[in-house]
């Protein structure tokens, strides 16, 4: 049987790093929403869902995955659930929770991003909040992207296995998200994004890398990969954007 | 062995989901930076595994939970990890998995209450971003705290088996942690949770019977529940603070 992804049409926002394991696996799956409506299928399958009535427990937000009869919400979450079935994590309970570990803390990257454009409400606007915005997104570019950035290309390099991967020596989830964040933010932040190449040498090589892999090429040539957009979590605003110090 | 939980010392913040949790089952711990410094205790024992420079791997933020030769960072990450063994989580992954996701949606409360009193920078301090805070606490209250309570008040009372626990028939570390975000709310925003009885009763019964659970009385009436105050997550600002619509 099919996974089915549940997550918002037209964006790849968090929905994204799920797709990534997926289809680097050549799991089978039903991305729920992009499918025509009327067939359990679209936008309405999912709320349905969200609504709390149906027969499954209700998550507080897409992403989620349905997998038979459970349903699994957040993106580390599916990850962990999702990693030892499709080859891309430990089977060893211990290990897998240090690579939860690693999700989480992009996790906590994402959501900052997201409040790049969105400092104050996000019930509101981007346009409603600009002001505030150019002030996170400064502190973003200037602090965080570094701080984050600087602890995985620290975890990288201190990789007993080596820096080709973030945690032991095959890929794993995680290596994957960190393509996705690496791809996000040269997309929302080109000038403050110029030089990684240069500052985080290992984590350039892992993008490369994760890049060329079979499935993943495959994937990102197809329609399946929704191009960044405004709409979604890594966003272009050119007066967000700033050099790095 | 002893679990050694390591966070910040002098405030409750994100660490106090794993004291419930380790305090209702009775576990033994060591809470590493309130112990006496030089003997492989206090913030510099903490510092020396973040800075990466021990053998384990580092994490990106405390709180994280060393058992053994594991480090385990990130709140959601060491209650699922703890769970099973203290007995407040299902044994069967998949239900496991269910569980996690009810945390990390605490996870993402607990974040933006911090972004209430932090929504520009957290390398500033609070009073140099004061209006900012204004405008996202009003969001806060007037939106995100129903948004969030509201949903799990209606999981509560969608509990098959009732709705005197989040999940299934039994304490979980999630009731704890619910505990300690009505705790938090009602500390930080004393104006806009006056009526949390009437409008969430479930969860408002789940608070009190935590409250008066023996294990958790007798651990808020130890000095090792530090009391609320404004270095923490839940920080009472009155200028912060307004009736709920």
């Amino acid at each position: 049987m099919s996974y089915e992804l549940y997550y918002w049409d037209g964006i790849q926002g968090r929905g994204e790093f799920v797709r990534l394991a997926l289809e680097e696996a050549d799991a089978a799956y039903v991305d729920v929403c992009r499918g025509p409506v009327g067939k359990g299928q679209g936008t309405p399958a999912m709320m349905v869902i969200m609504d709390g009535k149906s027969d499954f427990n209700m998550p507080f937000a897409p992403p989620f995955l349905k997998d038979g009869s459970l349903i699994i919400p957040h993106v580390a979450n599916i990850l962990m659930y999702l990693g030892p079935t499709l080859g891309l994590a430990p089977k060893e309970e211990g290990q897998r929770h240090v690579l939860n570990g690693l999700q989480l803390t992009i996790t906590d990257l994402v959501a900052e991003v997201h409040d790049t454009h969105h400092p104050i409400a996000t019930s509101k606007y981007y346009k409603d909040q600009k002001e505030e915005a150019k002030a996170r997104a400064s502190e973003f570019v200037e602090n965080r992207i570094p701080k984050f950035l600087g602890y995985f290309e620290r975890v990288l390099q201190q990789n007993p296995h080596g820096p080709a991967h973030i945690f032991g020596d095959g890929l794993t989830y995680v290596d994957l998200s960190l393509f996705q964040v690496y791809e996000g933010l040269r997309y929302a932040f080109p000038r403050a994004t110029a030089h990684l190449d240069r500052r985080y040498p290992h984590l350039t090589a892992l993008h490369a890398a994760v890049m060329k892999r079979p499935n993943i090429a495959r994937y990102l040539r197809s329609d399946r990969r929704i191009p960044f957009n405004e709409d979604g979590i890594f966003r272009h605003y050119p007066e967000l954007d700033r050099d790095m110090a």
